[in-house]
């Protein structure tokens, strides 16, 4: 349904992983191999932090593989942690509010996949949300209203927790609607510092998440491969699908588990969608 | 904030009121005489009644003035009803889903005006929308919204009762949350048959809205005029700015009236907004 | 590179061709069979002509699948005749002024395929255009290039010979650049009346090209086909690539041919290139 | 018709010109006092050089007040010189490739005014542009055959005689087709060092062009002003209006003059089109 790519290592202009690899973002935006569908060309976005440490959008409704604008800007913009998401829409409008990352504060959220059934519970859904919270929401996208819900859960707090209460919360709902498998998502947020990436589904079988081994062992495996030449050791991307063919250089995160990624160290952990308690 | 017009009459080409004329609603998107802005260059719409009596959209995030797309349509498309809407946004994206007119079913609705502090007051509105129509929302403009809440109101079966609840509604919540005066609005909605023009504000000093005068009454005044031609005895014309100079054309809408256009009849009644029997 | 339709009968309105069938056009934008690429995604165009037998244009750098403004006025518009085309791009960039379908006075013209290293002999290729219509150019397409160069060599008075004049002279052209190949093109082309579809590349290997078998054959053949209901025995389709599967509909215009589509009948003949007798 | 901006000094945030001050460029493309027209809505664009001193180009079709990325864009991007341009189009279609700046290698460009009866000798113009140049024009405004022109005859090595010729050769393919007064012109070029900043019209009434004071001179005169807080002493902007009302702040660059803005220095000199010694 989309493709995303999340970046955290040494500052490298965002056309390494976007524009330049026989793999990259915008060649998946056209050829996607593992995707739900080949073409995600209903818009894109990417997310940076500046040398402020603040989180930049640049959104667009244009298929990735014809904007002009993303090149330039991938060009000309390096961050040392970065955020991309290419669209195949599912049903809401192709508008800039509806394309992924969103951001609130500092933080930066994208997703693949879908809620089912979303305008039957997206109603029940909302309603849940943090009422300081509802009045930022710009789009009309199942995304956007799982990353206000994290939110209203505790996102900023203890992530982890906020999106098992999320899911909890939409497979509640979309069970009492009579929505068998509520829930089909990989999803990566950040507060600029730390990664947090998802992968889960309620019928067990997720759309594909790849993270990438450390550069240091994948340099002694390849000293000489072009692939790494200006990756620091502490590099880690997380992608939808490989960015190339190199054995030993992406690894599966397995179903049911959320990967945290920071400078220097790196967790795998089970993830369990829990009951929120609301009343 | 935004101009508008609606067309009532024999088939005509569109581009007879949004192109040709000197003060055209095209000409209105850079120069506005009378709106509270200038420029109204946030996006347009279109909606025309077709040759099966059914609603059709243009609608378009360009400024109106240089869409070579609506020329086009506006030459080559005719209609015995349509309106036409030109944007300057308050506050809301500028996006095709928050572009006027809405549509539900064989319904159109536009508005010119604003909702004040809607972002305070939008999700206690929302909810207030029946669960039925909630799901066709889909953008985030105070002016959807208050479609919404009308037509959960009845304004299917009586429209101007339901556009006094859904003010009164609107009124309501925001004195309740110390707005006060949270309406200023000129309405236009239609069924393809009859046209509802709406004149109102809290504050009793409502944006500019006019209607034409009888076709033949101007043709006795006016035998020679060229801004006559081609117009038949019923057509009607409302607007939120006169569209030409000439005397005796165009008559303004009372402040807290509606006025009503079919074929071959038109009335002016009061408009009082009313509480909604809402739990 | 593209994919195109040609429609000439009683007027239907565009979405049965555009959105309704299988295989319709918005369809081949995201699964082309045929086509050098699988995805038509850059942009596209609509032609028609209107009750008053004038040209009308819709066009737009979206893709074809997800523009709302595409089926609004696919089930608005009918037409006796009209031209859609959706693009791939080959170089130039995504704009309307560089989708199809040209026009110019009466006539319309759309192409998919590509004259190969245009921008190393366009402009010799420009020069050749007549002074009085080189202001009317407004792209940068191979394609519009082609249209202005038929137009110089009178496509008004003898569309054929002047089809065969312009070939000639960008082979001549790219065969003077060392450009081995220089034509690939099937184009359609009407002055609203006839169609006039070429089929023809340097290399005999001719991106495919088919019309529809007489409506009233195929009725006899299959009298229950739901596909064929509401086609006058007079309509005739011209495509880049059959809209459905059904045995004997679609029949391929040969190599070096081109096809003559009017009310009533049809015509086949060959066609060969000629050297442009200019200075 | 436009305004632009030219900003050469220490690294700012693009936000600081365009969008934060009270008379910002953004705030011009709604609301311009000194322009042949107050809005300024056919498009707009920015050209930076980032870290590597390359330039980078983001341009849209959107007006600039409600264009959100550029708003993240200037937040998140600074740069020692960059160029903004809002235009309003004078018969040329809005699209990316008519929207200033344009760029050539290291080099940029940009264009107030208008080259009277272009559409005319628009094809005599480009002739004269150097045949290697010929095929990097993407679109079809006077502004960038004026800026292909210049490049035809040398701006690279010395941009006053180039831009002197261009004139000259405006003027006189201008006067051979009976128009009077060809050339309407501010102008801004750059190779990323140095910016040169041109006044001229054929009738000696040129569109308004201001330098900015000294800053170190300003802040003696001005010890607590808001507006110098961030600004290096070797800060100079060029521009279409000013962008406050300090007096002192802004000099008018006088009639058929050049200002030549360097870092640490800058010079006014006389400006004389010449005629261009072509065959």
């Amino acid at each position: 349904m989309c493709r995303w790519l999340a970046y955290s290592g040494r500052p490298v202009r965002l056309e390494e992983f976007l524009v330049k690899r026989d793999r990259s973002l915008i060649d998946q935006s056209l050829h996607s191999r593992l995707g739900a569908t080949t073409t995600n060309g209903d818009g894109f976005g990417v997310g940076w932090y500046d040398d402020q440490q603040l989180p930049r959008l640049y959104r667009s409704t244009h298929p990735a593989w014809n904007d002009q604008n993303l090149r330039e800007l991938a060009a000309g913009i390096s961050s040392p942690l970065f955020f991309a998401h290419i669209r195949a829409a599912t049903g809401t409008a192709v508008q800039e509010t509806n394309t992924h990352p969103f951001r609130h504060g500092r933080w930066l959220w994208m997703h693949n996949g879908v809620v089912r059934e979303f305008s039957q519970i997206r109603r029940e859904l909302l309603l849940a949300v943090d009422e300081s919270l509802f009045r930022s929401i710009e789009g009309t996208t199942d995304s956007e209203a799982m990353f206000y819900l994290a939110l209203s859960f505790g996102l900023e707090d203890d992530p982890i927790a906020a999106v098992e209460r999320m899911v909890g919360l939409v497979e509640e709902v979309g069970h009492a609607h009579g929505v068998e498998q509520p829930m089909q998502m990989t999803i990566a947020t950040t507060d600029g510092r730390t990664i947090w990436a998802f992968r889960y589904s309620s019928e067990g079988d997720s759309r594909s998440l790849f993270f990438s081994t450390r550069v240091d062992t994948l340099k002694a495996l390849y000293p000489d491969a072009v692939e790494l030449e200006g990756l620091s050791d502490e590099t880690r991307v997380v992608v939808s699908e490989p960015l190339g063919d190199l054995p030993g250089v992406w690894n599966e995160v397995p179903e049911s588990h959320v990967g945290i990624v920071r400078p220097g160290a790196g967790e795998l952990l089970p993830f369990t969608p829990r009951r929120a308690a609301w009343p």
